[in-house]
């Protein structure tokens, strides 16, 4: 039966890796090499996977029944001694998975020593961290929902409020604010839509593939990733193990998220700064200076801008990190971890903080208008106007161009040019001209399919919740 | 009538931008700024959006049935004048659309001018390519599928042949030479299903979109989308002229599939070195030397890992380009275009080259089989016999461990240590140990699901040959 | 003695490579291993490369006479042709040293056949690379000092004009605008000293290294290096011919540049939206959009910043190709120089542009007053008045935030407090206050050295017009 | 006098950041803004600083003797309770700087609060980082010494073993194992120079910058500089407290010298798999597989290799940071401590270990010389003996290609065709050239200045030897 048994030979790795080896490791390269201090994040998923493995080969008749209990037991109380930080980790049996079989050694003995029947740890390290990947995306994906919801939100109650629409950060065209947050839900909805489209590939079981070359035990893979919730067993062995496609793509995607993440920082900066002056944030989110008594500095959305270049770093490192890499496994990938960790993390916390952030920005409905007057932002109403009037578009786009220069010389608004004035420009002109040329007009004007009119913003905005809610 | 018109503002863009602008662009700002030397390239694309832009004009009556013959007639001439290369791409013109624009204009006067109603070169840009890239994805696609069908083959050739697989480099088991390419079958799929994905988001057409705001024009999008064979629109017009996500998944997906190209060309090169000597490229996928007159070198795998930097540094650059960009369009965005274009050509050549090159590969079996003899490859097999005698895994390794050390030392294989020898590490060792310890016997004993075994390599060229039919 | 030869051995290498290969190369392959289109910009360094060589050849007695003056003769024709484009680059003669080499046997005969004595395409080509870039380095270093020169006179003109600093893109405390443009000029400063520092690491001749090993010619390379102009010769032949650091190592200095150039960009944009407006670029730096009439970009900054993102692709993409490369040269070291090139044009190009475009901005010094009053800009200077009356300085910090708490709540400035009412958060205020809160007044206040007062703003025009005369 | 004061502002930051703000920041938003969980490393530069700064205050009458001394009896105190871990960081203050400020105070009362005089986070921060990397720099640099001498030793105990020189991986010419081996002491000592321009750079002061202008009070900036060590100050305050182009240029150099290592690591992998078989690492930097009893793999290069992608994404984090930031000080800067942190350990780690693990390589010439003896490797000698019979190079080339084709074809090596045979290929072959084609006279002839002879490598280390001891 199954005993605790003696110190056996994983408790001799601090002599040597095993009877084959002369020298123990020097204290340096046990350092360098481990990487229990990071991937014993992976407890739960190893467990997991450890659990299925066990059951999988009892099923198949590898592993008797008494010892499957032994594994049982003893994973249990691994488990309970990790959960309640009780749990020793030794540097000396360098990453999670030797750390958990050790101490399942000692617990329960010889049925320890038959767990990794079948295994690698390159298989197995593999199949812990798609587990644990996609428990991640799972979240990353209800923070995304949120994110999104909170902006729909906001995006509603600010329909009608008119904020200059740039390009090149020249005041170009009046667009609901609502409809520019929307932008943003597009770009969220977009980064699900690949989370989801990831997590496809990262839902596929590695175990079975054993160090490279499949196995010699009559495995049940299938099994096993039934029990585990993956969608289907990697079907090459060597790619199974040497496989970081997962990693990288799941970087990919955070990294764009995080670059639009960036994209709505910037603006956020923008416009709480004086010269702007559109939005304020709530207290709780930035923080003041040392020095200057008066500063409240919107640190949250900076700081997010920053942690961009963090995670595309993360992607550079993983991509470099694959390159060049011959066939199956090398120890190199054992630097795939700390990026994919990082990047689920930088994620995870900066979409839960904007989720919330977002929710509480004040807007300067009074600030924006103000703004959307400052660039004949209506001139292209103009033109079109004269094109409904049957000036060729091309022509049109001229004549404004000219009555545009003229204002600008006067310092003044196309709108304070006289009807006499703009029919200088063109004699087709007329007095319905001015309605035209308002924000509001402009704004109301424009419904097509995806325009700024408040009317599509609120039916964008029910898009997006029957979405959300599907 | 449309007529052709004498000189108009477009061409007055060499003095100065419109009527606005009181000086005329330098001549280096001009280079600076122009795109119409890398951006022709979507010639195609920019006239079939514009004659589905043309058309649906005319459907919701912003254009007349005459002006719309005239800008059929008058694009077929372009289409006509790029083919035979007599159409003259003007620098002055900055860019691919002003310059099919303002030929247009000439050739069909007013006709011409009428085109860009509704339209701003923000939706136009993102339309075009987004069309263009469509297509350039369909044919990777393909391109793909010819390479997976090349390996499968040379792998379903090659089903028997033992190769001594790697991990860190060092003999670890025998494998199947087929089986080894299978991996990267694998990965060549994924990176299909990748593209496939990226397609999806590709497929929505930005044009409608406008300058930002979209337009007070009652144009039909969805007429223009089903013309164009997009399967929806951009729901969001700040969104739609700003968004560059798909460049950079697309570019994505092209580093990974590079990435794996670039661990295939390693292989290669590693297979061809004289030290492994296990394969030989064909003559004309080699260079030679200017002093060295014994010189064949394996160029292109060099070449083709060496692209991988170029394609990761396009990745790169691209993400950089778009971090903290505010909405709408900047002009940064004009940035997207070279390194996408060359991302396609890189990614389509290296393709092309490597499903040609791959057929072509000379193996040979017995340097293989010789080199696998080299490093104990069959220890695993041998703790597996103790395994199935009763030992547990763990001890089992250890009492492998000892005899390869035992013969490392005489520097002989483990299958010369005689039955007694080998009887004193343990004693549960009987004479069926020998069969075990052949790398026929290890190679035929992996049948697990995606494990090495000819059978299992068999039934996944199957496998593949139905997918890549399908 | 030398004359015209037949067609020879390099002819025929549309054919196969050498006697060696029993296949031509494929057109395709032809096409993606060749370096002609882009390696013949090194045409000049080549030609003067060879005679260098070919003098020395001639000195240690390994050419005659006559084979030298032939060799003379025959570049001095080749490179009429070329700079008249009359030479025939052909795709199948690989790279312009085949290409010239080819053409100088063609009209020299045996003599050209002779110049590749002792020598390697793979020292040849490291040696061109070199000699190109570091022509380049010295026009950019001279383009450098022309951007800082223009910097400092708009600094000087601007020494007294009051800017709004920022931190955190919030109101920190009044600047000088010319204090402002000076930190460009540093870090423009620290860019040419870098290049500098690059440049000696160029400046060393790999030629004589051959093809790895060195040669078994008595080459006299110290003679080579010095007609060249070179500092001195690469010391171990397998380092020189593989070694890309200098590549690198540019593309990193230049990466800063263009990081400098994206932060200034950056401000001009901003500082020209009409929310700032604190200045206007010259039309000839700008378009306008082909719909909204009334737009005038900034395209030459927004582009600036754009093309960041490609020269930092570039970094990362020449990174990756050398990253686990063996030794010697690898053919992936021809990706080198794509990326190399466009780095250089794209820095060459951005500084000339930037250099003139910086003279010609129209500085708007009253909307920068204006903008400076918004944020309680001299709060600061409040907490340094009460810490020179004896307060610590924490706590005046601390009494300084009530008093702007105060003030933002009644929708004024600190100095638009009364006497009494300062006092009121601090007893030790008195009238002198009213001037230290004045912008001027804090302006002037700061003349540490590097500090914004206009004293010492004058102090560093006259440094660094003094360092760029030196 | 100053004496320990009441609980003060700094320690209300759990409540807000200041009378200005109406609540207090949410526990998520600490957790993400705050830094002292890695910016503590900074602590001893911290107080080093500050009591430079606290000693000019002193010198310049802006603190007195009293308020010197208790800060300096306050900081011993802070020194003390650091090393002897029992200093209480506190996440609520933020970062390093807070907590150790606020420590004061508790010790030492107000004249803890009249630290911060003249002085910002901003230019604190900056001062410190440098003042920390400059330690490490000069750290790296001996053991950036410390690996070239041990390589260098390597190389003379080499000097004779011929190992067969790649290009393309192909075999080219016989080179000598410690000739090889100085091509990296070459690359090591290109790293060490770099390091020590970069550290030019970082070693000038900021201090004085203050929040982003310098200051109101007469600081004296070159006392401070002098007393730590600067070479200078920063000369424009906007720069000083927005400049990270040091740390970008470190990891920039730091990413150079792991490159090398990855070639490095890339070639020891490469010649311990066993088709090489030329090198034996010991023990100790191995590991071996939990499934497979045979393996000892090269765990460290292989690892070294992996993190050379940790560092290079460490750069492109940091470029991507920078990219685009408006002066000055922005909360994005933040995110410069991680990357820079990582990449000096990793980089400090990696270079230790690599100059214990080069000393202890077993090297096995008789497989170098057996490889070398497999691909012509003196072809290129049997060319140049034609050349110095009179044929013309090429002639040369093209002669001893068809000889090659020859051999290869009837599997014998060209020394082992008889004389008539060679004879057949050109009637100026000899007797004598039997010797020209051995590895050895091969090797010593290659005795050009930075040649592989022996003779060459000598004088080399000899060279090495005497600049690593200046």
């Amino acid at each position: 039966m199954s005993t605790p048994s003696a110190p056996h030979q994983l408790d001799k790795k601090a002599e040597a890796w095993s009877a084959l080896f002369s020298e123990p490791m020097s204290e340096l390269v046990q350092r360098y090499t481990a990487s229990v201090d990071f991937d014993r994040r992976l407890w739960d998923a190893d467990i997991r996977g450890s659990l299925a493995h066990a059951e999988m080969l009892q099923a198949v008749g590898l592993l008797s029944a008494e010892d499957g209990a032994a594994i049982q037991r003893g994973m249990a109380q691994i488990r309970a001694e990790i959960e309640a930080g009780q749990f020793e980790w030794k540097l000396v049996l360098e990453d999670v998975h030797l750390n958990i079989e050790a101490r399942l050694t000692q617990l329960v003995g010889d049925a320890g020593k038959r767990l990794h029947t079948g295994r690698s740890r390159n298989d197995q390290v593999a199949t812990d961290v798609r587990l644990w990947l996609r428990g991640e995306i799972d979240e990353l994906l209800a923070l995304l929902a949120a994110l999104q919801a909170a902006l729909v939100d906001v995006a509603e109650r600010n329909a009608e409020v008119i904020l200059p629409g740039f390009t090149h950060l020249q005041v170009a065209q009046p667009v609901s604010f609502g409809h520019h947050l929307l932008a943003y839900v597009e770009m969220f909805a977009r980064d699900a839509e690949r989370l989801v489209d990831v997590r496809r590939r990262v839902n596929r079981l590695p175990l079975g593939a054993a160090a490279l070359a499949g196995t010699s035990y009559p495995l049940d893979r299938e099994r096993v990733a039934r029990s585990l919730g993956f969608d289907g067993v990697c079907q090459n062995s060597l790619d199974a193990v040497s496989d970081r496609d997962f990693a990288i793509e799941f970087t990919a995607a955070a990294t764009l998220c995080m670059v639009h993440i960036s994209r709505l920082s910037e603006e956020l900066i923008l416009w709480m700064s004086q010269s702007f002056g559109f939005i304020d944030l709530a207290d709780r989110f930035c923080t003041g200076s040392s020095i200057m008594p008066q500063k409240k500095n919107p640190d949250v959305p900076e700081l997010a801008r920053g942690k961009t270049g963090r995670v595309v770093g993360h992607l550079m490192g993983l991509v470099t990190l694959m390159k060049g890499q011959p066939l199956a496994y090398n120890k190199d990938n054992q630097e795939d971890k700390e990026p994919l960790f990082d990047t689920v993390d930088t994620l995870r916390d900066t979409l839960r903080i904007f989720a919330e952030m977002v929710g509480g920005i004040t807007v300067k409905p009074e600030a924006m208008e103000r703004a959307a007057k400052k660039g004949y932002a209506t001139a292209t109403d103009l033109a079109d106007y004269l094109v409904k009037k049957g000036l060729p578009f091309r022509d049109a786009h001229e004549v404004v161009a000219h009555a545009v220069k003229t204002a600008i010389g006067r310092g003044i608004d196309l709108s304070e040019l006289t009807l006499a004035e703009l029919q200088a420009f063109d004699a087709r002109i007329e007095a319905d001209v001015f309605e035209v040329m308002t924000l509001r007009g402009s704004l109301e004007a424009r419904k097509v399919l995806g325009g700024t009119a408040p009317l599509q913003v609120r039916a964008q905005v029910a898009r997006h919740r029957t979405r959300l809610a599907g």
